[in-house]
């Protein structure tokens, strides 16, 4: 599956209701940002969608990385967000 | 203990390598960022960070979550990113 592209204009909440629907669907979620603005949306999204599954006894981590990828020809490296939900196990 | 303050000019390296240490001595780190340049040094240090805890056969998570704080007597949002150990039991 392709992964949310978040841009520095997305909404953050609107961001995190889609990472949560797709990790109910798929176990994981891949978002993908470029530049601090974008990436400061995504971790926001990340932050605001943990609220979102904490009712429901569950909590949200993310694994960061970069990723080297193409915009209109030109090379540029993305910051993607794994995000899934954290297993019982994992205490804080 | 204190958390790790990131700003838009901190060295992700040497975050990472910071954020590895802490996390050696007492099993998690937290790092504190105000405003998207911030943040991104943050997240970048956590995925270089990842590549140095790699050769153990261990990786890195975080959890990020909003934090009020103040600044000068202003009262500011910071992103927290909580950063641990995945443990084994945790797949992707």
């Amino acid at each position: 599956m392709n992964p949310l592209k978040v841009s520095s204009r997305s909404n953050p909440n609107s961001v995190a209701g889609a990472l949560v629907a797709v990790i109910r669907d798929q176990g994981f979620a891949e978002m993908q940002a470029v530049g601090a603005g974008a990436l400061n949306q995504a971790v926001k999204a990340v932050a605001i969608a943990r609220g979102f599954v904490a009712p429901s006894g569950n909590d949200l981590i993310c694994a960061p990385a970069f990723a080297d990828i193409e915009i209109n020809g030109e090379g540029r490296t993305a910051l993607k967000l794994l995000v899934e939900k954290r297993t019982r196990q994992q205490s804080l």
